[in-house]
This record gives structure tokens, sequence and C-alpha cells, in this order.
């Protein structure tokens, strides 16, 4: 490494530790024991700032996320829109600075932050890579090729999210996967070996990658350099371990004192009088670090220049491909789906949600290429394979090949979901599904909360979503999970109840692009209503069973809707007259007009809930519910139902003492409110 | 082996295909794989099935929880009061056999079916078992020495969640833990070839486990004999890993058909056929094999008297020692507990509830001996270990004992809660606690889940409990957490508002030996309320501040509760008198008696709820919501609460407007409702 290099990587601490300082709080220690493999990395991306969502880009993910001011200084000198006075905001409300990595940011691929997220990612930023590069490369075209890089820290490494999708990576032979490990033996409880002995190098052998390590991470550039060439040279993922001082040049160096507290003024004195920058300076970058950087940027700038070119030859010589790869990198969906979903009348027999999701996905799958995904080994409980689907596989298994599009996530719930960010976050278009029981999306929640916050665009496909799973009992049967994901902000969470609302939640999730979306299906078979239709059923709630001077009415979701309908008829008869609202999700439905909503929830009108789960949050819409704020039972489906009256005579009978209750009083309905 | 083990053997296998076949559902195939792995653990198992809790029984721990007809074949054999008539109501309502282990069960030690938390739950029960001898075992008089057996197959080898516990069950040395590692290459999606390919045995060895493999598994059955022998001898926990052939003797044999489906008639027929037994007959058990079994239970029996006998010495020898043991057993907290607990007044200075909690922690380390936990490595940010702890470490890493009770658990959240509850599941009326960030508790919720479920005695120390953390920012500040946690049954879920409820807090925690809590804490100072009280705060929920006339009432929680106060007192100067009601526990609240709920809540007020997080749920309590239904930001604490106007000038705002829109109208309770 050269002089230019050695000042490069002091600028980058520097900015860090200023950063840090500026803020008063953040983590100076990883940046001052990583710069120099950021930078090293940095050298090594491919990359042009001016254009961020070039397909063919390195990515970069910091899954240490808490070491941002490391990344925002590089990003800074990189030449994305970061300047010195952003830097200065670090950490301050409303700046492009925030504590943890935030994908609005430009140039940062992934949000990460939650400790072990952001490998995940990148194990699925390298799927979607060898995807593309298998669907859309031909001889003499390489359309993608492009390495994706990670760096990650002891914490990442002990979380299990992490151990599940390396050992999937490993499985897939990730080849372009290059994930170092800041070997740096202190997290937040002080030194590790307090909890975390283990030999990570053996682990990565045992998941198959490539495991490199450079043992004085702190000075050994060209080792860390040539571990980068070798790497490349792998047919499987890397880890490049890196042990490292955190802290490094700190005089708290080594220390967990120096992980998560600004450096103390005579210790940021001392580091910058050693590297030789000027003590009474803050946020100081050497010209010749700028044009340094510039060079790279140059080089970026010139192979998307030379890749876009390629892509026009490609284009003319692949149309129907090259129009694909354009539609998708505008962010376009195919034209006209609505016209292959499938719909239904009250005349078509009765089916479970889960069937009539993989009719949909079947249709689905030859429609939209850029849907990809799978399911954490309940492929024929969940139903989430197209007939005609093949595996993604590397083509060594014999069992499928990079070209499909079909995932065997194995049992690894929140290592599919983080996988399934990171694919959505290449771009392409790409719509990445994961699928599993409800119960089980709990697992992967910290992914789907992620999900929701960097409005990726990822369907979890829920299926057995309820006590009416039957047997399989309590363990398996969810009761707070609905109400759960429904208070995740930006999380469509549809719970159909048959095959036209089925429809219409795909349509819809399809179709929000910033927005992932939860699909909960009945594992048992459910009547077509004769009241539903994919438009009713796209405004998230409507009135699938209306009547003349209704006196109540009854809002459910998926199994429970027509049961409702049946309490109705059986409520007619005795002359008390419903309505039933179906209310698929609250999500779309909120976002209606307040109009539109009251019309459905109007004044005077009582309203009880009916959801074979928790009933919290349900006061939001209904005076009074029916629901299941215990855990389930084991037995089959029908006889929990009815174990539990969860019949249309349950439901009537309730119903009755609502309206006798509510009977001569004002009642208000619960949208109609001050705030 | 003999002609007796090789006819018990069959007897297991053909009860748990019985089982399967009279439910028309169920998973035949483990069982057929394993029954000569689990005859052979119960042949060496020490326990009295007359007396399922004795102390030093050896566990058994079934992860792989759908073979559950396995597990219940064999309690039948043992001498557990499970008759064939319960076998025969396999998976059928109210039984005692449902699908999956439920601890209700006399002899099943842990709830299981949710892959992977299994054999966190034995790592809890061995590490449990290490700490009780650690501390009671005195030369002569060995107090403690049962072993914790386990099995689980390729779903929970592929859990993130074991991985976590697996690596700390190295780390820590927890020698009494075997594990059988079914291995017979088939999960749901057929061939574990297409997802799981990974080399097992050197990942535990790279956790510090010792690893055996009997290849023949089938047949073998000295080679698992001896390999449980050299498991005994190990200082390290042991993964045997026994090569298996999924539906063993069944046409389909090897194949993912006989995974979670009953065998056909003709395929039952020839496999009692070749096993020697009448096709005709179900539910068959030889009287040798009964009596074979018999004396296994007869040893059983003897050893507790022995050891029984023991203890009364051993009382004798340490009256200390043995009167807490006694107390223990009989599942008695220690007398008194209320008058350690810190009280406060106004005058007192604002803390953060997360620091209270330490002083309640530090109080409570010596007076409650059962209260081991720690923190996911946020020791110094949770504020957990009481200046006195001493860790829980394999001595020689000079770095504490086994009779310490603070445990550094890693960054590993999910593991730690499926610990925590392996270690409530081991008696001697331990009360397990785990802590991290709120947010991060959703990593661990397939964990907490299963803690209500089973009543687990396990305190969730829950700190940087909203987005008044500050500077981490949206990935870090928790939004949807608490909706989702109260939603879970039997789930205590409080958040204190100064430092009378935190001891009210851990008081009723400590009280609730079947309901686990979680207690969350604030990063931020908090005012001590002059309205607080232990006795108050116990109820769940109670007017913090009172006012003549109310004309509206806000109900808080935690850090809210004091900005309330403060909007309050801005109102009373305007002349609009308020309430402001203190709900730190929802489900302690709910537990009261109606009137005293209507009492707080009455007909006529109208109430607006404040608390910084999700609105959902609120609904329940409140007419009107002021809270964030959308992500955090990034900034200073104080700051973030200005920017979402969380001040007591917004709050009051905010009332205004909600009085004059329920002036003159009828306003009901929320709580009082027809259902």
């Amino acid at each position: 490494m050269s002089d230019i290099d050695n000042l490069a990587i002091s600028t980058i601490r520097l900015l860090a530790v200023d950063q840090v300082a500026a803020a008063n709080s953040g983590h100076p220690g990883a940046p001052l024991g990583l710069a120099q493999v950021a930078h090293i990395i940095f050298k090594n991306m491919i990359q042009n700032p001016a254009s961020p969502d070039w397909l063919n880009k390195d990515r970069f993910v910091l899954s240490n996320g808490h070491s941002v001011a490391l990344l925002y200084s590089l990003l800074h000198l990189a030449g994305y829109p970061l300047s010195i006075e952003d830097l200065k905001q670090f950490r301050h409300i409303n700046s492009k600075t925030p504590g943890h990595p935030e994908a609005e940011t430009p140039g940062i691929d992934v949000t990460t932050g939650p400790l072990g997220q952001g490998i995940c990612n990148a194990v699925g930023l390298a799927l979607a890579q060898e995807h593309i590069a298998a669907r859309f490369n031909k001889p003499g075209f390489e359309i993608s090729n492009n390495y994706t890089y990670c760096i990650l820290g002891d914490g990442c490494m002990m979380e299990g999210v992490a151990s599940e999708a390396c050992s999937l990576a490993g499985h897939l032979k990730l080849s372009k996967l290059i994930a170092f490990y800041d070997d740096n033996h202190i997290s937040i409880d002080g030194d590790t070996n307090v909890a975390f002995t283990e030999d990570v190098n053996k682990r990565y052998e045992a998941y198959g990658w490539e495991v490199l390590w450079v043992k004085d991470g702190m000075h050994d550039y060209e080792g860390i350099t040539k571990a980068i060439e070798q790497a490349k040279k792998s047919d499987k993922p890397t880890l490049i371990r890196v042990t490292t001082i955190i802290g490094y040049g700190s005089k708290m160096q080594g220390t967990h004192s120096v992980h998560g507290a600004p450096l103390k003024a005579d210790d940021i004195v001392q580091l910058k009088t050693h590297l030789g920058f000027d003590p009474s300076k803050s946020f100081v970058v050497p010209e010749e670090v700028y044009s340094y950087y510039k060079s790279f940027a140059d080089s970026g700038a010139a192979a998307e220049a030379k890749w876009s070119a390629m892509l026009k030859e490609y284009s003319s010589q692949y149309p129907e491909l090259g129009a694909e790869l354009k539609r998708r990198i505008a962010g376009e969906l195919p034209a006209d789906l609505e016209s292959i979903l499938p719909t239904f009348t009250a005349a078509d027999k009765a089916v479970a949600t889960r069937k009539l999701s993989e009719g949909v996905i079947s249709k689905l799958y030859d429609a939209v290429p850029e849907l990809i995904g799978g399911s954490a080994d309940l492929t024929g409980s969940n139903l989430t394979r197209a007939p005609d689907a093949v595996d993604f596989q590397p083509p060594s298994t014999g069992l499928g090949d990079y070209s499909g599009r079909y995932i065997r996530f194995g049992v690894r719930e929140h290592g599919m979901a983080a996988i399934c960010n990171g694919i959505s976050a290449y771009g392409a278009n790409f719509i990445s599904f994961g699928a599993t029981f409800m119960n089980f999306v709990s697992y992967a929640v910290g992914a789907v909360r992620l999900s929701a916050l960097s409005g990726h665009h990822v369907l979890y496909v829920a299926t057995h979503d309820s006590i009416g799973l039957g047997e399989d009992g309590p363990t398996h049967q969810p009761i707070e999970t609905l109400t759960h994901l429904r208070s995740i902000p930006n999380l469509s969470v549809w719970r159909p109840a048959d095959g036209n609302e089925t429809s219409a939640a795909y349509l819809v999730a399809l179709k929000n692009k910033h927005t992932p979306s939860v699909l909960a299906f009945s594992r048992q078979n459910l009547p077509q209503l004769a009241g539903s239709s994919i438009a009713k059923a796209s405004k998230g709630g409507y009135v699938v069973h209306g009547s003349e001077a209704p006196v109540a009415a009854v809002v459910a979701t998926g199994s429970e809707v027509g049961i409702a309908v049946e309490a109705a008829e059986l409520l007619a008869k005795e002359g008390v007259n419903i309505n039933v609202i179906s209310l698929p999700d609250w999500f779309t439905f909120d976002a209606q007009p307040k109009d539109y909503k009251l019309s459905i929830f109007p004044d005077g009108l009582p309203v009880m809930s009916f959801e074979v789960l928790s009933t919290n949050g349900w006061s939001k819409y209904a005076h009074e519910h029916f629901g299941l704020d215990r855990f389930g039972i084991s037995g089959k489906g029908p006889d929990v139902y009815k174990y539990f009256e969860f019949t249309g005579e349950g439901v009537a009978k309730r119903v009755k003492k609502v309206v006798d209750f509510y009977k001569g009083t004002e009642v208000k309905s619960r949208l109609n409110t001050a705030l």
C-alpha cells in the first residue's frame, strides 16, 4: 500500500471519530479498527456514486451497522451526495446521517443495525445476482457479475439468523459473496471470551465456505487485498476473518470502553497528532484523498458506461430479455396482471385459501419473472411452488440451477425473511417471497419488521393461520400473530376469506412496491362468498353481506367471514337483520377515504368483531368481540371450532346479546373520532 | 441387546403407529426411525414415574416434538399415568395426548414442537442442573448429578435458535447434556440435500462439543449404548449423531411420505407381521415388556428413596442450604419480599426505570437465590447485573463458576429466551431472566410465546423501551412490540412509570409463578410520581393523578405518565380538569374485579391513550389515541419526543380537542360491554 492509502485510511478514521464527537454519541471503536478493511473494499468495488441504482454495481453491506460513521466517511469520499455538513449532523434529527445505516441515504444498499440481519441481506443480494446472471447473461454479454461485500462483527456472528443464512449460502455456493469478519474480541459485555469461544473458522468451513484469515488485520494490507483476490477465485462464498483492534490508535484501544462512546478530547488530540493531522481541526479531508477516491469513481462511471453500451447491443440481439430487463430496471410490473387472476362465484366449491394461493402463484409464476421465493421447508403445506417451477440451486447439485426461482430455504424462517429483504434490495424489481406457518412468522419478525421499515417488496405467505389447523395444537396455533403484524407500520396484512379475496390480496401486494405484505391463508376449506369480488376486496374492507335496516354488524376476516354470513342467515330467520363486513386487510382499508370507511362502519350500528385469534386491536373498529384470548387446543379443526363455539350458532347467540345491550343507546362508529 | 429389548422396541414402534392411525393424523416416520434410540435412552435414565417432580431425575426433551407418539409410547411403558385409552385419544380434543408434547402431561419435561426450541430448553435444563450441583453439592452429598437427554432432528439443526444455544452450551461446557441428532436425511421438502448440506459434526466440534457418530443407527444398539457411556465421561456437552431411516419398517421407509401422514392399512399389516405381532390387533403391549419397563421404574424409585434419605441427612448437616432447598422444592418464595423493595416519594430524583430496575435486582439478588439470568450482551445498558453477582462460567475460564447466577448469553436473544424456559422447567423454583433492548425481544418471541404457553417463570427485562432511546434510531426503536406482547395470552407486560411502579412490577412478576413477565424500562430519566405506590401499581392500573369532576382522562404507561401529569397540570391552569391513569400492566389490570376497573374507567369520561408506540390495542380502554403509528427517527431522545409533540403541551392540545368532541354526547366506558 502506498502513502496515499495510509493517508486515506487515516482520513476515514478521523472523519468517523469527528462525527461521533460532534454528535457526542455513537461508536468510534469499529471504524478505527476497520478503516483499512473498508478502504481496501472500496478500492476494489466497482460502483458509480453518480448512479447509485446501477444494476451491476458491487454491493456493500455493513452488518455491524453501529459502526455507520465508518460508512458515512467512505460514502463522502466516494462521491455520494453526502457532504461534510451532513457528517456534522450525524445522529441529529432529520439528518441524512442517522445512528444506523438507512437505505434512504444514497449509497447505502440496505438498512442495518439489528445484529445479524446485514449478513443475511448480503446473502440475498448475492443470490439475486446469481439469478440475474443466470437469467440474462449470454456469451459476450456479462450483464451481471457484481460482487457483494459485507463486514460483520462478533455480534452478527453470534446471532442465529446469521447462522441460518450462512449455512444456506454455503449450500447454494454463492461464490460472489465476500464477507469480512471483524474479529476484534470485544463486544458490549467486554471480551468475547465471556460468551463466545467457538471456532468460527471451523464453523464456516462446516457451512461450505472458503475461510481465509488475516491475522494482523491492522497492518497486513497486502494480506487483505490478496484475500479478496483469492475469494474471487473461489467457487464458494468466502469469509475473510480479519483480526483487528477495536478503537485502534485510541488510548483505550482494544477495550470495550471504546466501543459505544465518543473518544475523550485529549484522546482525539493524540490520535490526530499521531496520524499527522492538525489536532485543532475537525472533519479534514486532504485534497489528494479526494482525488484518489475520485479516480475510483471515474473507473466506476466508465464501467457503467461500458455496461450500458453493452446492454443496448444486448437488447437488439435478445429483444425479449432486453425488454424484460429494461422494464424491471424501470420498476414496472408486467402489464395487465388483473386479467390473469382467478375469479370465483358462490357456485364454485369450497377450497382452502392456501390452495387458492397456490392457484394464484401458478398463474403469476410465468407472468412475473421477478417473483422469486420459497418456503422454510413447508412446500407441501404452504403450497408455494408453481407446478413448472425450477429450484434455485447450484447446477452441481443436479436439483436445479441459478435461473430457478423456487428457493428451498430449509427450516430457517428468520434467515429466509432476511434473505428475502436482501433479494428485494438488489433492485431489478425483485419481488421475493417466503412461506411458513403463520405461527412461525414470529420466528422471523426481526426481519419482517425491517421489510416494513425499509419498504422491501417482500410477500410473506403464512398458511395454517389459526386454530383451524387443528391437531398440531397450541404450539402451532397462532393467537397473537395477526395483532402483532397489524401493529407494524407499513405492513399490509391480508387474511382473505375466499378466492376473490385471495386474488385481490396478491394484486394489491404486487402493486404495493414499497410495502411488504403478509398473506395469511387457511389450512381448511372455505366457501366462495356470494358478495366478494376482487374490486371490493382491493379496498381492504367492504360489506360482503348486507341487510335492509341492519341492527348490528359482524366484522370478520378469513375463515370467519363465511361463518359470520351463516350467522347472518340464521339471524335473518329470526327477524334480526345484520351486515357482515369482510376486512381482509386493515392497512389497505385504513388508507381509504374517511367517507368510505364510515359507510362501512356507520354511526348507529353496533359492531362485533369475529376472528378466532386475539381480540386485541379490534376495538378500533368494533364495540364487541368474539375471539380467542387464550391458547388453542389440539383436536380436529372442526372440533376445535365447535369447542369454542366458533359456529354460526355461536356467533348468532352473541350478536343477539350485543343487539340487546345497545338497544336505545347512542352508538357512535368507532371510526368517528376526534383525533 | 437382548430379545426383550427388541420386543420393547417393536412395541414402541407399533404403539406409535397405532396412535397415528387411530387419530388419522400425526407423524409415524420419526418414531419408527427413533424407537431404538429412545428405548436405550429410557433404559439409561434414572427417573421415578410415580414422582415426576423429583429434582434429581434425569430429564428428557423431545426437540422434534412432532414425533410425540414415540414419547407417549415410552411414557406409557415407563409407568407414567398415561393409559392405553389415552394413547387411543391421540390428537383428540381435551385428551392427555395432544399433537405435540405439552408439559401438562406427566413425564413431559417441556412443551416442544416449534423446531429448535427443545434443544435450547435442554441447554437450560443442563445449566440449571450444574448450578444446583455447584450450590448444594457437598462431599458425600451429591444432591444433584442428573443428566439431560435430548433428541433433535434436521429441522432443529437448521434453526438459528438452536445454533445460538448450542454455541453457548459449548462455551459453558455443560457436560451432563447428551443430545441425539436424528440424522435421517429427510425433512418436509424431501431429502435434506435440497437445503442442508453443511457438515453438522464439524459445526458442533466448532462449538466445543464432543461429537460421536453412530453410523448404523437402526441396528448398532451397542454403539448407541457406548456412545452414552462415552458422553458421560466427556467434560463437554455431547452430540451423538445417529444415522437412521425415517419410517423404518414401513414400505415407504426412507422417504418423505412417511414423515407426516399415517401409514396405509396394508403397510401397517406388513409391519406388524414382520415384527411378529398380530396384524389384526392394535395397541398391544406384551406383558414382558411391561415387566421390563417396570424394572426401570423400580430402580428409579429406589434411587429417589436413597436420594431423599440423603437429603434428610444433608439438611441436618447443612441446615441453611437444606432449608433453602426444601423451600424451593416446595415452590415457595422467600418470606417478606415486599419489605426489601425500594420505595420512593415525589421528592426523590428522576431516574431511568432501567436504573431503578438495577436497584431492585441488586436487592433481590441475595434475597432470592433462585433468581438466575443475564443479558444478551447488553449488561451495561440493561443494568441487570447485581454488584456482587458472580458469573455462571466453567471454573476453567477463571471468569466465574457454576455457582454464579449471572449468565453472559452473548448476542443471542432467541437462544437466551429458550434457555430461560429450560431453566424454569428444571424446577427448584428457578426464576430465570433474560435482558435485551425491547425492540430485540422480537428476535426472541418464538420462545417468549412458549414461556407463556407453558407458564414458565421467566422475566424478560426489556430496556430502551421506546423512541426515548434516541440516536440509535428507527432500527432500534420499538413501535409494535408492546401491542404484540400484550396480545400473547398469559403474559404480563409491565411498563413502569417510576420507582414505585418498578418495585411493584418485580413484586407481581415474582409472585406470578405460572405467568412470565416482560418488564419494559426506559433509557431516559423519569420523575418520581406523587401519586404512585407499590400497592396501587400492583393492581396493574390506577388513577395516579385525580381531579375534581374530571372532563376527560389520559391513560398512559411508563415514560408517558409523567408527561401526562404535566399536561394535566397545564390544563388545570386553564380550568380543564382531567384524570391521569397509569396502566403499567394490562394483564394484571384485566384480572381485577369489574367494579374496580369501571371505577378507573367510568362511564361519562372520554379517555385518551398516550403511549409513544403503536396505538393498536388501546381502543380497548380509550376512545382516542396519541401514539406513534409510524417508525421512529434518529436524534437525541428529547428532540425526538418534541418532534412528535410528545410533550405536556402536545398532550394538552389533544385533550382539549377530545373534550370538545365528546361534549354533550353519551360517553360509554370502553370497559362497559355486552360480552
